[in-house]
């Protein structure tokens, strides 16, 4: 019984999800492709053999026809989307974020209590990056001790000219808030945030660095550099009691030349993070057919969790203080063994 | 349409087989196990989800509802089976080495040259693997100059007691002989053979080092190592007029832990071609599929060379002379544009 | 003509400027080694062939026959000592800190002021430190365009038991404090700090994270990890409009074993830092023997920066709030090119 | 006691010792400096404040105000010059090659070995890099088990148009036979040698790749690729029973610029071995002031092994074949602790 999938959104990561279920996964079939743009639905279902073009993405989503949704449809089209897809019933791996909005992704979390189950996972798909992975494994073994520290940086070519210094913030940092907050198995306290004056401030991808205080007393340390123009290159170190931990971007080959020993950068992120693309999606196939969700995959809870961080990084950036965190209840249905 | 496939031989590399088919190939069914063991055929057959399994070979071959083989029995079936499977009319995937005897392979050739078209793919994996072809596409491109040298080393932290000296050139050597062969694009005419004595030569694991001298006039270095100790390492270098490339194998993590800095070797080769393996395969579907040989993926001309190459090696290594090598005439069927 | 040099104390640092002084020095004589304890004075008087040892610091610091002294005795009598040497007329060079009492250090500024030039160079040997003049070097050629972030890392096996979380600040600190100031050429105005609670913030080598803002409007940030256990590890990072450099530490092997691909750590700063030690070691020669004082190494204001530092980290640390850092006018004796 | 040095021979390696002696070495003197051009002696004189200039090798080598001679001139004096020099009774730092005939490096050896003593220490500075003596000192800790294999690989940017393939061997190539056989602690007693025709053989630069078997039956292999074109290269690794060890040269910062992360190759061998000269000259001075040779320096007795070698080398060159080494016997002078 293969899986009949829809993709929501023929954009850059519409196109490559796509991609990954006609070609990458064994028991799913691609079954329509949706855009408002319906030139760009065709091309996208031409080049990987959908069966059916749409632009109506709450029509597709309901479809006798679909069994699962990946919604990669602009981002505040997230929540709305994925409130469809529970009230359809139907499994959905949204790209994040969920909302930008802390409060409409409680509106999601409650839908899904309502339900009695998830349907949503998050596009966070760092969580199953073999570096990430391995880190994690790596502390959850105990042989580091407890961790202590964890240092990230998010370093890209350059960003289009509408991407504001508050973006670094609310739509590049909640990938590292994520990632640290799984790795640590851990929620944040509060956040500092801190820019660089020595470039504009309020210029296009203007850098900001955060500092994250964790529940257990840990230290997340975050760059976004959105304009590092050397190369997309993300970094991690995870710093124990007995040692440290550093994540290491695959890199095929090395080369000498012209006075240099030296390997390359991709220009974006898909190179760096094409085998997680690949896994989440999947763990997302695994979760439409066993309705088990995977311990590894976030959910509409850590959609909000970044989302309340993000938006006290935004008061933080505006106030220049040290800003506290405080999440709602968790509700039972989003406890997982791998949280305390 | 699915493609139907059986794996004849359920062995270490006959499971991993059945893995990809089973959870990497969109479009492949895992349609019968064959082995000489029921119960191994039953244990893979039932990890993956095969519809069936079997003990007879040539009669799996023949069944109506299997499309194609993947034969990973001992090694000096691989020719006769290939050869039930070109009689078949089914393509196949045979593992490594076609045949050690080069005549043996030249009966393959022949079958196919008989049918006028290839049937047969070389499980020569590396050609596949991300480094490998990085490092063919670098010197492709050109702005390495003409290749002037290529140095291999593979090493095994240790091979099984039956294991002699002499099958470091005929089982381990293969994949090297093949590998540098496709990156350069050329054929060997000669080779010389050394052998450290400082070891035991006539013990298990004992290493060679070989020197081979290509029809374009590049000389290919192999280390074979099969009791390193160390870890599961292959390296090569190319080195070219104006710089040199070298392979990069991915490590995901980067250690600090008792005064070193760290990173982590495999016990086996398994971790290290896992992407080259599942790639391999799909290639392999592809080619099923079209009936269009990927100009990537060795065929019985291939492994004609390799076991050619061989033959010499053993001579080389009986002799300590260097030894010429030259092949058959490559029939019409055989001649690809990536090759002189 | 030889430059007869004392060594006021003989603890691990006055025992490697002697070696120093009496190996690596030509046209120096190690004259004189002081230590209140006179076994100690004679075991490293002996060692490098020393001509005489003593008890008295100042009675040494005024004998006729030295002309230069270096201080390595306990911190507390550094500005004394400094004040001791400059009222002699003596070039001294003088190990980190000056004084952790800024205004202590003023009181040395304000007797080399009243003399009309500089006596004391003091010991941050970072300045001399290959990767650290590259570093500056590259970014003062502008191919880094301006600097935007320096990110700096230290970490020790342990410290003592008496070394406490304000020491991280005040005793370990000072060398990043210096040596980010020498590379940006800046001062800096403001300074946060924070702990990772996780673990014992009382306790011995407690960790703290910094965040210093310069003058031009640059973070530098500075992990302090006096407990990282895996080994002694300064690095750093120069982050700039149009790229990156880090730091590299001088590995002399890589080795292979037991399933890891590993390179060693030191445990402790001397390895790391020696040549640092040697060419600063060569520069004092050179400025007593010239007058002329190196625009690379430290003076007594820079010092007093670090000092004045220290104070408002000290105070960052207690309050947890973001402490400005302003400084006393600099007097017009230590203005140099390499400042602003 | 001073030591008094003349330097014979003012090209870039006579004013390079000339700049050790007179910067780097407490307790020498830089007393003359002599070349058949006065310009040329005259400048590097003035440069490190030599107190002579001199034309005359002979004469200069037996002036009463010289305690000890370096021998930086052209190749075919340095063996005629320590004959001067023994015959004089003074210790002589020679660079290499003694000679490149190994008959003429026996005069040397019987003068030395009439009066009874050592005179010569040979400028095979490797011995001294600190990174070919972490890997003997790895080796002779056992922890390695034996050698069974070293790689080595000499390569330079490019060479003057004069530089003959046979040069490869005769004058790179002894670097290399020396160290591996110093590392090893054994001699050779056959070589190999191969040569990529794919570029013209005869042409300036053209590489040869070697394979030497040791007395015990180890293999060194050694490509010499003088065209390199890429940067000042030389890498070695040593593979033992247990694991290997790999040569890491110093490197100072990396970068990260223009989609690429890389580390800065020179373009000559200076920066790579200056350390390994500085230490070397060091123990060329102790071993004048103590009359005891160190047992890491080269003696005539090595100077005579390599040209063995390399003559051994240029037969295989020419014929193809594998070449028998055999060496005369040694004199009980040159028996030493490290060599069996």
């Amino acid at each position: 019984m293969t899986v009949r999938i829809a993709i929501v959104g023929a954009g850059i990561m519409g196109a490559d999800h796509a991609r990954i279920v006609a070609e990458e996964l064994p028991g799913a079939t691609l079954q329509v492709v949706c855009d408002a743009s319906p030139e760009r639905a065709r091309t996208v279902a031409q080049e990987h053999g959908a069966g059916d073009v749409t632009t109506d993405p709450v029509a597709t989503i309901k479809r006798g026809d679909v069994d699962a949704v990946v919604i990669a449809s602009p981002d505040d089209t997230h929540a709305p989307l994925s409130l469809a897809a529970i009230e359809a019933g139907k499994p959905v791996l949204c790209e994040k974020p969920l909302s930008q909005d802390a409060n409409e992704c409680l509106h999601v979390i409650e839908a899904e209590v309502a339900r009695g189950r998830r349907f949503v996972q998050l596009g966070f798909m760092r969580r199953f990056d073999p570096s990430y992975r391995d880190l994690k494994a790596i502390l959850d073994d105990g042989s580091l001790g407890r961790a202590i520290m964890m240092h990230n940086f998010h370093r890209n070519v350059e960003v289009p000219a509408n991407f504001t210094g508050q973006m670094a913030v609310t739509n590049s940092a909640p990938h590292e808030f994520d990632v640290a907050r799984f790795v640590l198995s851990t929620d944040y306290k509060a956040i500092s945030v801190f820019q660089p004056s020595v470039v504009d401030t309020t210029k296009t991808g203007a850098p900001v660095f955060m500092v994250l205080e964790t529940d257990k007393g840990q230290l997340v340390n975050i760059e976004i550099n959105n304009n590092a123009a050397y190369g997309y290159d993300v970094r991690g170190e995870l710093v124990g009691e007995k040692g440290s931990v550093l994540l290491n971007a695959p890199v095929y080959t090395r080369r000498n030349d012209q006075l240099m020993a030296y390997e390359r950068y991709a220009p974006d992120w898909r190179p760096r993070f094409a085998e997680a693309y690949r896994l989440q999606d999947k763990a997302f196939l695994e979760f439409v057919r066993s309705g088990v969700f995977t311990t590894v995959a976030a959910d509409a809870w850590d959609g909000y969790c970044a989302a309340r961080v993000a938006e006290a990084g935004i008061e933080a950036l505006a106030t220049g203080a040290r800003v506290g965190i405080t999440m709602d209840a968790r509700p039972d249905l989003y406890r997982r063994p791998k949280l305390p």
